[in-house]
């Protein structure tokens, strides 16, 4: 580590030690950091890498929104298991030049923790550890950083991918596709190549709801509230999209499922394809028993339901969507980052 | 993700499975893992970063080696906290041709599980979790790999590098400068350019003590056995050099150290400047009261007295070596990993 990345991690401790919640022991500084559950806790522990040119483009996303999301995607698992989070850690590796602010601007560095730290500090999560790395690879480095965010949950009340029965209903909170049609609305408002970003995009460097593809908010309130009220038998966090989740969440309960079109709720701009495949919403997906009261809005945020699990009949799990009285059959389709 | 990625993660998910300790109630598959601590136990977390053309070459380190070193630094970590390891999580990053073997032969990415799955049976700690991703770059790609290692420990006896007292006495695990030294024998064994392995270096692939560089071995039941027996007020891994690493030391607990050439434990081949600031060493460096009874072994690994806490006079640590009569000032050199 050069002096540069010394000075830099310094700040970070000094700005992440002043929110440094009462779980945590010792934070930045020692070989490891040490943190204190609650009786009759367990702990949940989840890593997210966000690559440069897979997650994020350097010239298309603003070094606070690659810093939020890169936390928010840490905390949006630890909300599908809902549990509250407990601390966090980055490992960051980025180009020399990324240290090194211009003519009185911040660094790139400096303002990804920017992004991050203000998520961070919103939710009470202390940032208890890491590195920061000189990225290998000369003029062609590229920035990769790995979040990894511990949680705590009652003991056996974690929600799991694999705990959904035949005949629970399937629910969403929030709206689907609103990331992706954000994205393809700015692809469209110019004719640059990729690796230029469309003039709009600048200007996107502070967390708001009208930006769901740069500021995803991850719903840690959703999460813990289920778990509060035992309302949910099995959930999973949409990133990789509606369609890929839901299989996820078939294949680890060995079930088959059903989704109504008319049912699911539409980000702005968004079309049924962007909310069946567009990734990136960092929305919860959950199962509840068919009798269950599941209220219309936790925490502020809807709650729809969006279908039903159901028995698997052959080996694989079966994906049915139903739209405007026909029922077809849903892939589940990879949705590629950018 | 690829097709490759998710079979080689199937795989890597069934062979962690085989071990997976008591305490991990959901392991890969879910949005995050689940952990049980006993009671009365605090949780330490680690992450350490193996980057290529910083911490290992691909022509030079086979990837079992670099897939035992980077489960072995973050192990290293948990050592010197005097924690047992619980779990461990990798986010592995590597170019697209290092998932497919050739000829039969296993895949670079296959090998470098092989070296950390060896390590991680051995100390029983199941692999969790983690992320396989194509790294970005095209042909110029580099593999990046994050570890990240949970522990336990008995609440408040985690050994921080904050408890040193002046008048405590310094003690070292096994040998230093071993690493630093077969690195340096291998470099002179012939005359080709970095980019190029001597031959000898292609049959290092499987864990033994004389390759300390390749590797290392985490000190793990040392420093459980430190915590047991309530023996040492600080402790630190070796990770960066003697130097470096004592100066850490001295930052945090406020204090000034002597050390005596003369008794520090040269490894195989190493001079007194490897022993000092070589890096890659992973021994245990710690301190206990003058009036201590530490033994010269543990668990079968010397452990030898080499200096002492001083108080600090000005704001910054000062570190002096005693070599034939004379007192020197000893300054803190950073290690270049290769």
């Amino acid at each position: 580590m050069g002096e540069r990345e010394r000075d830099i991690l310094r700040d970070v401790r000094a700005r992440a030690g002043r929110r440094a919640a009462r779980a945590l022991r010792v934070g930045i500084g020692d070989d490891a950091a040490v943190l204190a559950v609650r009786r009759g806790e367990e702990l949940v522990v989840t890593t997210d890498f966000s690559l440069e040119d897979v997650h994020f483009r350097r010239a298309w996303h603003a070094p606070e929104a690659v810093g939020h999301k890169c936390l928010a995607r840490g905390l949006s698992d630890i909300a599908a298991m809902g549990a509250r989070p407990v601390a966090a850690f980055l490992s960051l590796a980025v180009p020399r030049e990324f240290t090194r602010g211009t003519r009185g601007a911040r660094s790139w560095t400096d303002r990804f923790y920017d992004g991050l730290l203000a998520l961070a500090s919103r939710w009470d999560v202390p940032l208890a550890g890491g590195d920061l790395a000189q990225a290998p690879g000369g003029t062609d480095a590229r920035v990769a950083a790995d979040i990894v965010v511990v949680g705590a949950v009652q003991r056996g009340r974690a929600l799991l991918r694999s705990g959904a029965r035949a005949g629970d209903l399937l629910y969403v909170t929030g709206t689907l596709g609103g990331a992706a049609a954000e994205l393809r609305a700015l692809m469209r408002s110019n004719e640059r190549t990729p690796a230029q970003p469309p003039a709009r995009v600048r200007g996107i460097t502070t967390a708001t709801a009208e930006h769901p593809h740069f500021f995803p908010e991850p719903r840690i309130s959703i999460g813990r509230a289920l778990v509060r009220r035992g309302l949910a038998t099995a959930a999973i966090d949409i990133s990789d999209g509606l369609s890929m989740d839901l299989l996820h969440l078939c294949e680890e309960s060995g079930l088959s499922a059903e989704l109504d079109a008319a049912l699911l709720p539409l980000g702005s701009g968004a079309t049924l394809e962007d909310a069946l495949h567009g990734g990136d919403d960092y929305e919860l997906l959950f199962t509840a028993d068919k009798d269950a009261r599941v209220s219309r809005a936790l925490g502020g945020v809807p709650v729809r339901r969006i279908g039903r699990m159901l028995r698997r009949k052959s080996g694989a799990p079966q994906m049915m969507l139903v739209e405007d009285g026909q029922r077809r059959e849903l892939k589940a389709e990879g949705w590629q980052h950018f």
